[in-house]
């Protein structure tokens, strides 16, 4: 079981805290009454993403021996405008900067963590569609 | 189309960056190999599903005159051990502390946050199992 508490500061800044001990700060945008001191919740969904998969993968490249000298991802959503609002589409676009990396490594990589590990893509892509691409840049 | 950006700084610390330009730091436990400097990514599903629902029900009861004096969430999930590895019940506990709160109108606040306007409760929903509670203490 997975804990966290959610906290009303002010108007409509709310302070997550899970069990890790980390707070996250959360506030709505000014056109609908928030303050924009933080992050949007919708936000936290394709960050947090980004953040799972993302360890799965340069941990595998790291068993691998590959030697990364930069990874980013861009993880982007599709939200249609009508309630209930939900993702219904996110693609993850997986950067790779290094030395003599593996493209067969690489791809292993991507797919044992969205098909196996990754437990917040496994989540959203019940609700919607996961795509995925991913760059090698040789050094 | 939302976007974000999560980028790897060391070991398995990651930023999350998104549209509305805050940063979210993500590592993993020290048991799997992090060093523990922010929150899990599975973590953060849960507080955005605070926050979002959060910011629906204070509008609503702002705009029903409600005299809230504090408001928190306590939102748990759980997410079997086996692979792939998801949410597949998650339990949100609002707690509004007020003056002369009216529980019908907390209770019409929540449902048409969780039945309508979160869109992080409409996604994390298609996996898991949502159920909620609520408490007034009365000042």
């Amino acid at each position: 079981m997975l804990k966290s508490r959610v906290k009303l500061v002010e108007n409509m800044q709310f302070v997550g805290t899970a069990d890790s001990g980390h707070a996250v700060v959360m506030d709505a945008a000014p056109s609908v009454g928030g303050s924009n001191t933080g992050s949007r919740p919708s936000e936290l969904l394709l960050m947090a993403f980004g953040g799972c998969s993302g360890m799965d993968v340069i941990s595998i490249l790291r068993k691998k021996k590959q030697d990364v000298t930069g990874f980013e991802m861009n993880v982007s959503g599709e939200a249609p405008d009508k309630h209930p609002r939900m993702y219904t589409a996110i693609h993850i676009e997986y950067v790779i900067k290094g030395r003599n990396i593996s493209e067969e490594a690489v791809s292993r990589a991507i797919e044992l963590s969205l098909g196996k590990y990754c437990m917040v893509g496994a989540t959203l892509g019940k609700a919607a569609k996961i795509t995925h691409s991913y760059k090698i840049i040789q050094e």
